[in-house]
């Protein structure tokens, strides 16, 4: 093991425990409760540690600075005018979620700094750590929260409103109204890196530590809401029968083979049944559809053939079928000459994701690029989610080589 | 309307408003919770107003007594000797289940009582009404609990133990452990009528007011559990997934058309999946089959047809299933001669069903007959389960005339 390695294991074990489920091996760390409380306390800890400030931006979202740390008004003078580097990720995590999906790419970022220190490189702009909260959407339901207000995607009062399942407020969680869009802030921001643990397996395939992002996949989530009758499951005839169930069940097979015909993805993980009891037809079956590709038509094709083919299974089982689109985002394209000047510096791979994340939020702002780690398993939002200390070091590399070219010219 | 119409939905209104949700319109009348509790008290009440002393059995069920009650010991001399005639059914109810599945039996009991002592009958064997505990299953887990005890059918220390949602034990909600079988007290009764709404409609294709059962198709439950990797909707190939949800759909649709081609019922009306979220493929996903037949060949060959699908869809997909009989109740063809001695009595239809009745499990004990009361929807378990005034009133007098033939010679 690297040097490197070592002292990535080192920080790495620090925040290991916090929010762990024991039974499961993954994590509980959703955006402000108390695990990830705790890895906001040691962000700020961290960032003493190495004399960077930290400041927020009213919406959750935290800034370490390694230079100028932000004014009231715009930056309009002093060598940072060209403005500060962004790096980091999200702390937060999906039920049951795997340690790197966030995490790697915020204690990345303080180790990186800590290689340009040691190598005695000197920015001439400002290297800003984030910590962006609710990323995953997991405890308030919108993805990406944190970096939507800051960037006035979302609106403040519908953000204040969101509630989590016990009825919390994200204004409540937060401890006040969201405070939404700070355009002064991003204008300090020239570039984002983000770098993040991969969520598939294309650098298992290419044998490389870690690759350079191109573009993320357009996607959303639909909610096939299907009703059919409740009815007694011992006494009801087949025919008799308008069993929402079935149309439920033919749904999911006509998405996983909808997205296979067109080389996209399509999942049904979620649902709910009402009332759910075993000697009891279902009354109403709720299932979300989430699909991804590469192409916007392709998806709104997909998306169409698969509410198409259940549409007219509910016709036969005698159902009613509601669809609603809860999100949508668009394909994000990450700025290209940027990427393309980040893979030959680090001779890396470009890849697509089918992921969202703050970086596809931030790439409509301002310059953004994403770093990806290999994972061994290929395997995301599970406690298998996996990589390896030496390819977190090579991470640490390409991300500190990334914020010399970025911040030193 | 007829007056005894009138006077059944005089007394029928007392109890209507009790356990019911206002939303729905269904009823939660768990056992042994408030509502239920509530219904007890009023079993009481309404014994009370007929000189109907009360007496229990240590496990929850309850026992109005018009004629001898029960003494210690068994029942040796007098003019009783012959046994008594047992009616009623129970008060509890599936989640948002309809208002008459099992009150009515109760109700009807009462007023077949006010119809026998209006009429100037007086029986020479004690009439009595019972109110079964815990008949759905709907809190504890294991439906006709309280027949199952008095029976001997299930274990006392086992069911002491059933605990329901909320961690509570049936003996904590019971006060105390369950007294278990009792020889005795089920060595009393000569005969048990219990009339029920009826669950299907072939009351309504006969057009008949009334019907007689022949026996319960034999029934049972299977829990299927999925196990797949959770992984990451956006980002995991379609070709690397092992989504467990894909076998749960592929199960559900084979169930539906093995039972068709069978002539059974199949049902998959409950399920769970983990983790249950929008973005990740699911990693396990458990889903309750309910199987019925005429007979047990037949149910054993859909069982096991269903099985060997799911199993070969499993092998497919990359998932791992368990299948879990979970229960398991045999074919009850309820005592030939006395239903077709009330049959041609009451001049009505004799029928199967395919539900569970505590009379099915008191039936391999004493001769059992059911009385099933028209339901125009054919829906059961569900707030759209129905029943008129008129055939409610038919109900009462063909168990006032069933009660009498037994009670009377």
């Amino acid at each position: 093991m690297s040097g490197l390695a070592g002292r990535f294991r080192e920080l790495w074990d620090e925040i290991a425990p916090v929010g762990r489920d024991a039974d499961s091996g993954g994590y509980l760390r959703y955006a402000l409760t108390p695990p990830e409380l705790r890895l906001r306390e040691w962000f700020r800890e961290q960032a003493d540690l190495r004399g960077m400030p930290v400041s927020g931006d009213g919406n959750g979202n935290l800034f370490a600075w390694w230079g100028d740390p932000p004014t009231d008004g715009p930056n309009t003078d002093g060598p940072n005018t060209g403005g500060a580097v962004l790096t980091g990720s999200h702390f937060d995590s999906v039920p049951h979620g795997g340690a790197y999906d966030g995490p790697l790419g915020i204690v990345s970022a303080f180790l990186a700094v800590d290689e340009l220190r040691a190598a005695g490189v000197t920015p001439v702009r400002p290297v800003v750590v984030a910590a962006f909260v609710e990323e995953e959407g997991a405890r308030f339901g919108v993805p990406c929260l944190g970096s939507r207000l800051l960037t006035g995607e979302i609106d403040a009062d519908r953000a204040a409103g969101l509630r989590d399942a016990a009825g919390v407020s994200f204004a409540e969680a937060l401890g006040h109204r969201p405070a939404g869009a700070d355009p002064a802030l991003l204008g300090r921001f020239a570039a984002f890196v983000e770098l993040h643990v991969e969520q598939g397996r294309a650098l298992v395939d290419a044998d490389a530590p870690v690759a350079v992002a191109s573009a993320i996949w357009p996607h959303g989530r639909w909610r096939f809401e299907l009703r059919g009758e409740g009815n007694h499951a011992g006494t009801t005839r087949m025919a008799d029968r308008r069993d929402p169930m079935l149309t439920f069940a033919f749904t999911v097979l006509a998405a996983n083979k909808e997205a296979r015909l067109r080389g996209a993805h399509a999942t049904v993980g979620r649902m709910s049944v009402e009332p759910n009891a075993t000697n009891a037809i279902a009354s109403t079956v709720t299932g979300w559809l989430d699909a991804r590709a590469a192409e916007p038509d392709t998806l709104h094709g997909l998306v169409e053939a698969v509410q198409a083919k259940a549409a007219e299974r509910a016709r036969r089982d005698g159902t009613e079928l509601t669809v609603t689109r809860e999100s949508a985002t668009p394909l994000v394209t990450f700025d290209g000459g940027l990427a393309d000047r980040l893979a030959g510096l680090l001779a890396a791979p470009v890849l697509p994701t089918g992921a969202g994340h703050d970086a596809g939020v931030l790439a409509a702002h301002l310059p953004t690029a994403m770093l990806f780690v290999r994972n061994p398993t290929g395997v995301s939002h599970s406690p298998a989610e996996a990589a390896t200390d030496d390819d977190c070091a090579a991470g640490v590399v390409a991300l500190a080589r990334v914020l010399e070219e970025l911040a030193c010219h």
